[in-house]
């Protein structure tokens, strides 16, 4: 079959591999009808050194049941489904509790000999924990939408979730991208009073507009504070979801979060250390957030896409084949596309 | 009246100072009856540079009111009182929201023309919003107990409530100082099932398993996360206590803190940054705590104190008069002495 190997930093090309079997009894092989790009593929794609063993890249997809090991018990052929972006056994203690992402039995995709998701197919680990079905056919106008819930938008969630936005809060996010963006829904969908998104891009925080942002500040660093203070009467954000993952989003985050307030972050750490320390302490803030555990909040937003309350497939404003997959890194790389869609 | 200068390191002393004053109508004067020294209180008698206006110390104390300003309702001359170790107006929206650490008008003891609680007497600011009411004479045997109420209990408690430790949770304290003493006796108001406690001085380890902590672990660093993680089956704590401030001790948290769980600080940072980055984000580890708004936690802890449930007076090991004060310090600061109270 054909996947997506990333040879090197900017050096991402499609390549025939193996096509993937069942190799244990609670596997499936899933044939993928929808991929996408992520804003942290961009990371390898930013710094990979140059590798003589490319990792399949991908981890959002949504597909069709081919086959089915021997005790997987809810899923058959045929079945359309959606992967979360990590894999877990749906039966260990942190599974039980939520927490997929630190299942014991659990990992990424495009290593240890499970495919990516940006390809023609792949071996799925423990498809019963891993895999949600679809109430819909692969041919459905609602599958870009399904698609974020592999990732963005459930990360957005695990934003609000875990910063505990109430009903009548004031959030603040940090980032317009497809997390940033789907933190605005997820706020929303939380009840919160007014949403202050933080970002520059016009075209993007129009559409956070459209998804529940009440306030854009396109100002960054002390400017940018100065503003989200003056828009929320001096006190500051009730709930601040930081969905960059720079040391500088989390500065900006602590100028604007209120004292007593939480910060959440689920923009990958691209820093070494928190710069969370006496001031903070005397003010109460806290930190909360980390990668999100998708599996666990697929079965509650997907009614939300279902009955068309929210639209988290607007973040798609492009799509490649499967074949110029590498034209798709470059729009997002160069920041000419949001996300893009990868259709086998 | 006589009141403790700290005039630099090491050199603090009793000396004459001004009557209080009623300077505002919602001041007190207060009669200071048992005060005492914090582990805080060491940080800067370890510390300070040699100064011409020495700062008034102490930060803990019950009194008995002697005067009231026009604007004081809910108290009168001779009511015996607690203080919490900060001041605050009691009417803002922090202090509405139990923030009273935020107050827009609070502020500490011993500075701006307020006195220290090592001392005869101090001005209270903010007299209805600052002090709560002691159902006891000034002659209770329970002082002790209350006194705790100032700081270290209510410190101990508010590591707890905000890591939001629940009946059947296994509890993790850093630090067997007073603080982390009192965490132990928060952790199991709260209802922990297990409570870990992690110091080295076996008289103040020993106090904790009075207190309720059910393990004990001396190692520190690896050795000592090795030791918590094989007591909790590999997993680690739900919640940890960090009652110690210095960058190891959070080192520590994280590494017996389980995946998804909460560490809550409340030893004041020592450290510029905190070490919580990638591994964290992937665990999804949360930080939370910081100054304790005892305000807050005084009215709902005193009847545990009243009724005899708990006696968190015992972290007391010695007292010293007044004009004794500088041996109190160095009885600390040489750890012959866990806590010491102070009496005028």
């Amino acid at each position: 079959m054909r996947a997506t190997l990333l040879h090197q930093a900017g050096d991402v090309r499609v390549a025939d591999v193996a096509d993937p079997k069942i190799q244990r009894p609670t596997d499936a092989v899933v044939r993928i009808v929808l991929g996408c790009i992520c804003g942290s593929d961009l990371w390898p794609y930013k710094s990979q050194p140059v590798t003589d063993t490319p990792r399949q890249m991908g981890h959002e997809f949504i597909g069709v049941v081919e086959e089915t090991g021997t005790e997987v018990r809810d899923l058959k052929a045929g079945d359309v489904v959606v992967a979360p972006f990590t894999y877990s056994d749906g039966t260990c203690e942190s599974c039980r509790e939520g927490l997929q992402t630190s299942c014991e039995h659990g990992g990424p995709w495009g290593v240890g000999g499970v495919d990516g998701g940006q390809g023609q197919a792949t071996r799925v680990p423990y498809a019963d924990g891993t895999l949600v079905k679809l109430p819909v056919g692969e041919d459905s106008e609602l599958l870009p939408d399904l698609l974020t819930l592999s990732d963005v938008l459930c990360t957005g969630y695990h934003a609000a979730r875990t910063a505990g936005v109430r009903a009548g809060e004031t959030v603040t996010v940090i980032g317009d991208g497809a997390v940033g963006l789907s933190a605005v829904i997820a706020a929303k969908l939380l009840g919160a009073e007014r949403i202050v998104l933080m970002g520059r891009h016009t075209a993007r925080t129009d559409l956070g507009r459209e998804f529940g942002a009440t306030d854009v500040v396109a100002a960054r660093g002390e400017e940018g504070v100065a503003a989200v203070r003056e828009l929320t009467g001096g006190r500051g954000a009730h709930r601040v979801l930081e969905c960059v993952g720079l040391k500088d989003a989390l500065v900006q985050a602590a100028g604007v979060v209120r004292d007593g307030g939480t910060i959440s972050r689920v923009g990958a750490p691209q820093y070494a250390e928190v710069p969370l320390a006496f001031p903070e302490f005397l003010r109460n803030i806290t930190l909360t957030g980390g990668v999100a555990p998708a599996r666990a909040y697929i079965g509650e937003l997907m009614p939300h896409i279902l009955d068309g309350r929210i639209r988290p497939g607007r973040v798609f404003d492009r799509t490649v084949p499967l074949e110029q997959v590498a034209e798709g890194y470059r729009l997002m790389n160069d920041r000419e596309a949001l996300k893009v869609i990868v259709r086998p």
